[in-house]
This record gives structure tokens, C-alpha cells and sequence, in this order.
């Protein structure tokens, strides 16, 4: 039983042409960049090529990214460098309900230092409402912080509307786009916003390199200090091996997007328009809502997710987040309004570019064979997953 | 010709068992360790193997290994989390003047939220009287940070008298072990710290990826909130390529270590000899104190070092520290009260597994030809090498 991957969202595989690019980085190409040697100045001429390639990504300058270990820091680096390089003064910071935790916790690390945030709740569909946004606007909101695509439901956020109205109040608008960059197109002058996540391992590059994005003249305090490395805002030997990784991922995926995007979007909607077809009573989370084209999050009402996915384990997919720890119902289903039994019943199922025709198939065939036996006996069945990603 | 990588203290290249312990991660080893399914747990499982090997070099206990991304983190995670743990109530952190930048500058940082830091002058052979470090203790003082081997001058550091001395009085300890990690013996026991940080492109392991080991029961708050990962100390997905390097490099320096450490140190005591003889006036800085068997720091008296670099083009090494952003002269040298003829003519020669004789003698050869020529001219080079490291 060969098993059908279906958890892009938690973390995709690494593709082969980032891996070749890579391999030089074990190899011959180690040195630090910020050596004056020949070893040194390959390494650097290494990072700069690939920062160019992350930023024609995102329509951006190369000059302006920013290297991280992740999307976790890259969203640390925004949410709490735009706040300390404030210095003690007042804030006030809007986001949504449904963000990632990697956003939620810092802020509510900042709430308890005195900083106050107002969490937008999303409407029904999975979507934040942008004059909600903009009516939480204060005369001291300082920053906006509102995800491209939610990790959960796939859906799209209003950011671009968001930024217009942010910007004509000089409030300051990061995006978190770990799960939208190389999904559907991005650009950051479209978008509007100063800064921008990624997370590498989210778009066919490894676990452990990230980057963010800065918009010229963002005042922005670095988390760490030492070697002065990307221009003093994360210093730290630069990590060249997933630097350059980072960077033929997003050249691959910005040449893949135009096939791609398409192609996941008609799987994407077989396997939705299959499963309500074989599976029973299913609810597709976020339907009615623009999604990123890869990513279903299906509810089998009566049933509970995670004995729905130990009944078909060839199947790897997640209930929720593969970032949530323990079995917490989702937040983001809770915020959205999702009945018990739409919560309690929901398998997310993310597509990949290595996902095809004959895996959506078979997905379906066991998720429906799990789902009737499920819905025959009624038995509980052990090893139930935990939720990751 | 071949150019002789003498900058192994600023980074050392992938050892192949290193990469090819690493390269699954880059194929069918890719799922996310939070993931439930098949593709989550081989990931989880590689990990925590990775965690032992990491511990296994420091005689720890696996479960007090923290993955960071890097030697930086690792410092900025010890320091932070230990003063962010107390809350807002006074504290005194004592330090030595010769640290890595990635310590002196976040407790700089610390200074000006009103953390007293104490900072110990080294002694002119580059070493930290343990005695003056015990008298800096104050009743307020929470953390000693001092370095294992420092990396300019490979000097070994009193860790274990220091840390006897804090433990008598309840104050926490924290060392730098980047650069001495597999280079001479580490264990955590005997040296009586609470905190040891690890940087894997130090010991043969990519950049990007680190470790902090934390005795239980140190409280200690984490740099980022999300996702829970490394039991909330460091959350965002875990970097597994990275970490499985790190605990395949710390087992490979671990078993090499008996061979590679008098090897070394009888080349490296070679080097200094031959420069001796054959360079004109030079001067090995931190000579007379216990070193690593892998670093000399030797001063050209009279030239200065990024020229001499310069005039021998196949030789890569550095003046100082990769950290050193432009070309400030170094802190530590300084900081043990060198000349300033000793400090503009120092140059870090920093050897590895890599190094054989005849790199030795062809580096002799071509430092003194290069020494002896800028002696017979005084002619400047163009294009001296930065600092890096």
C-alpha cells in the first residue's frame, strides 16, 4: 500500500531541482559569506542569487528580504520587530482570529506587555470581512496582521484591500503568506503591505528557511544582535544551504504556477466533488469563499475526523494544523462558527505538485470506504493521529 | 592553485557522512514531526535520534537538547530566556570581555532594559581568571556567561571552576561551546554548567542549525510562541534536515576526536614552529595558555595581517572573527591588551579534519614568502580580505 500524501499544508517534500541546487552547499560551496576569502565570496554570491530569486517571487527588491529560520521567526521578526523598534510608546495591533499561532501567541505575548490587540472575527465562509478590519482601525493602531491564506481552510484574505484602507492611516500591514506563496500569484506593491513570511518548507525547499520581506524605511528592531548579518535585522551565520534552496524553490514554483495552479485547482475540486458524491454527508469548510487551489478541508458530519483518517491510513493527511499540539478543536473552525459536528468531523487534505489524477482517486476510494465502515459499526478505531501542521 | 582552507573557526564544510546522513531529508524523509502520520512519525523518530547523538557528545541526556537554528539563537535563547524567565526583577549578569558578538550584544541589549552586566577583562594570555569572574558575583547576580574556547585566539576558558563557584551561590551558567565542541572533550556533568550552546557549521554540520543544551529545572522562557514545538522553547516547525546533521556531526566528531585532537594539535604546533622560523617576527597570541589543539593566532609584527592575506592569495584564513562586520580591530586581542602592532599584524590560521601536512607546509611557505616580501617592499596589496568568522 503505497501511501497518498495529502499534507502539503503541514509541510511539502523537498523537489529535486531544490535538492541539486542545495547539494553544492554540502559540498564545495561551505564557506561563510562573511569571509573575505574565495570561499567566502562564492557563499555570498550564492545568497545573493538566491535572494533575488525570492524576491522576483513577490515583485520585490532583493535588497529588501530578509533571511530566517522559518516562517515562525519571519513572523517574529515582524509582529515584535515593528513593536520594539516603537520603543515603550503606546500600540495598538489588529488582526484576525484565524491566524497561526506563530502570529496569535507573540501578540498575546505583547497584549501582556501592555500592548493592545483587537482580533477580527471571520465570517462564516472562512474570510476576514475587510471593513471589519478597518473599523477596528484606531488613531494608535500601529500594525495590521492579517494572513494571505489560512493553513486550515485554504481561504484567501482581503490583504490588499486591507493594506489600501491601512496605509491611508499610516498604519503598517504584514501578511503572513507561508501558505499562499507559490499557490496563486503575489505580489507585494498588488498587496500593498511592508512585510511579508514565507516559510520555506511550505513551497518544496526544507524545514529551517524562511524569509520576510521588508518594505524600504519599515522601522523594524532585529530579535537577535551579534555579526551584523542581513543588514543587522538577523544576525547569525547565513544559512546557506536552505538560503539557496529557498531560492531555486521559489524560482520553481513561480515557473510551475501558470500549470499548476489550475491543474491542483480541478483535482482539488474532483476530490471535493467525489467525496460528497461516495463519502456520505460531508461539508467542504470554506467552500463558497476564493481559495488557494490545494487545499479541501471536508467535514464528515457524524463522524470524527481523526477516526476517519485511522480508518484509511494510506491516506496522510491532518485533522487541523499540524502546528496545533494535542487535540484542541481548531480555533479557526471554532472562529469561523463550525458546528460541533462540523468541527469534530473535519480532515484537511492539501495537494501538492506531486499530487496527481490516480492519488486523488484512490484518496477518495478509502476516505469513503473509511467513512461507510465508520458510519456501519460506528466502532471506535485506535491510533487515531494527532493533528500537525 | 589549490587554495589551503585555514578558516574552519568561521565554518567548516559538510563532512560527506554529515551530508549523507542528511540527504533522506531531502527525499521520502520529509514529513513534519507534528504530523500523526507515517510520513510525521519517521521524521519525529529521526529527530529525537539526532537529539541523542547531540547529547551523547555532551554526556547529557537527550531530552535537555534544544534544536535551534544556529549558535546565535542558541546564545540569544540562553541569555533572554533566562532573564525573560525571572520577569521584570533586577538582575546582574556577569560576562568576560572576550565573548562571541552574538553574547556581548544582546546583554548589551539587556543592559538598556536596566540588567546590570559585569564584564570580566581576560588576562593577557587570553585566558578569564576564574578568581575574577567569583569576585564579579554579586548577591543579585542570576548568570555567569562565559565562552569554552574563545574563537579568535582558541584559548580554553575556566568553565568548570567558574561554574563550581556560580553553583556554590545559585547563580545559573551559560557557556558559548561553539568552537571547542568536537575539538576537545565536552561533558556537561564535569563542566557543571546549565547552559551550553552548540553551533553545527562549527563541527561539520550545514549552517542553519544549533543546539542549546539546558539542565532541568533551568526556567527559561522561549524567544518564540506557536506551535509548541522542543516543549515551547523553540517552536516553528522542526528543521529536520539540520537536525539530523547536527546529531550525525556530533557523533562524527565525537569519534573522532581521540585521533584528530593530537593530530592536530602536533600540526598546528608545527604550524606555529615553521612560521616562526621561516616568517621573520611573529608572535602567537594566546600561546602560553591551554588552547584548542586547532586555532593559532599569530601576529606578523610590523605587516599588517589582511595584507599579508592578501599577498598570499591561496591561503584562506581570516584576521580576526567571520562575525566582524567591516574592519574594526578586534575586541578580544584588545581585550588581552596586545600591542597595536600585535593587533594590525594578527592573522587566525584555524585548522580541521581537512588539514593535512602538506597544507601545513604549503600555507608556511607561502605566508613567509608573502611576509618576507612585503618586509623587502612594504608595497601594499589590493584587495586585503575582510574579516569573517
Amino acid at each position: 500500500m503505497t501511501p497518498i500524501y495529502l499534507d502539503h499544508n503541514a509541510t511539502t517534500p523537498v523537489a529535486p531541482e531544490v535538492r541539486d541546487a542545495m547539494l553544492p552547499c554540502l559540498g564545495d560551496l561551505f564557506g561563510n559569506p562573511s569571509s573575505g576569502h574565495e570561499a567566502g565570496r562564492r557563499a555570498r554570491h550564492a545568497v545573493e542569487v538566491a535572494r533575488g530569486q525570492v524576491a522576483d517571487l513577490l515583485g520585490a527588491a532583493a535588497q529588501d528580504v530578509v533571511f530566517t529560520s522559518g516562517g515562525t521567526e519571519a513572523n517574529h521578526l515582524a509582529l515584535l520587530g515593528v513593536i520594539r523598534a516603537r520603543g515603550p510608546a503606546r500600540a495598538h495591533v489588529v488582526t484576525s482570529a484565524i491566524e497561526h499561532p506563530s502570529v496569535l501567541q507573540p501578540l498575546w505575548g505583547l497584549a501582556r506587555e501592555g500592548v493592545e490587540v483587537t482580533t477580527v472575527p471571520p465570517r462564516p465562509d472562512g474570510t476576514v470581512d475587510p471593513d471589519a478590519v478597518t473599523a477596528a482601525l484606531r488613531p494608535d493602531t500601529v500594525l495590521v496582521s492579517l494572513m494571505h491564506a489560512n493553513n486550515e481552510l485554504g481561504t484567501l484574505q482581503p490583504v490588499a484591500e486591507v493594506a489600501a484602507a491601512a496605509r491611508r492611516r499610516g498604519v503598517l500591514v504584514h501578511t503572513d503568506a507561508a501558505q499562499s506563496a507559490g499557490k496563486v500569484p503575489l505580489d507585494v506593491t498588488e498587496l500593498g503591505v511592508d512585510l511579508l513570511s514565507l516559510a520555506g518548507h511550505k513551497l518544496y525547499a526544507p524545514k529551517g528557511i524562511g524569509a520576510l520581506w521588508v518594505r524600504p524605511g519599515t522601522p523594524l528592531a532585529p530579535l537577535f544582535h551579534g555579526g551584523g548579518q542581513e543588514r543587522g535585522l538577523r544576525p547569525g551565520t547565513e544559512p546557506v544551504p536552505g538560503i539557496v534552496a529557498l531560492g531555486a524553490a521559489c524560482a520553481l514554483v513561480a515557473r510551475r504556477l501558470p500549470t499548476e495552479g489550475p491543474r491542483l485547482r480541478a483535482l482539488r475540486d474532483r476530490l471535493e466533488a467525489q467525496l460528497a458524491a461516495r463519502a456520505g454527508d460531508v461539508h467542504v469548510n470554506g467552500q463558497g469563499a476564493p481559495r488557494l487551489p490545494t487545499t479541501s478541508n471536508v467535514s464528515f458530519i457524524g463522524l470524527e475526523g481523526a477516526l476517519v483518517l485511522a480508518a484509511a491510513p494510506e491516506v496522510m493527511a491532518s485533522t487541523g494544523s499540524a502546528c496545533h499540539s494535542g487535540g484542541e478543536p481548531s480555533h479557526v473552525l471554532r472562529a469561523i462558527g463550525a458546528t460541533p459536528e462540523t468541527i469534530r468531523g473535519a480532515v484537511r487534505l492539501s495537494l501538492g505538485h506531486g499530487t496527481g489524477e490516480g492519488d486523488v482517486e484512490r484518496a477518495v476510494t478509502a476516505l469513503a470506504a473509511a467513512a461507510r465502515r465508520l458510519r456501519g459499526h460506528g466502532a471506535p478505531a485506535e491510533g487515531a493521529p494527532r493533528m500537525a501542521g
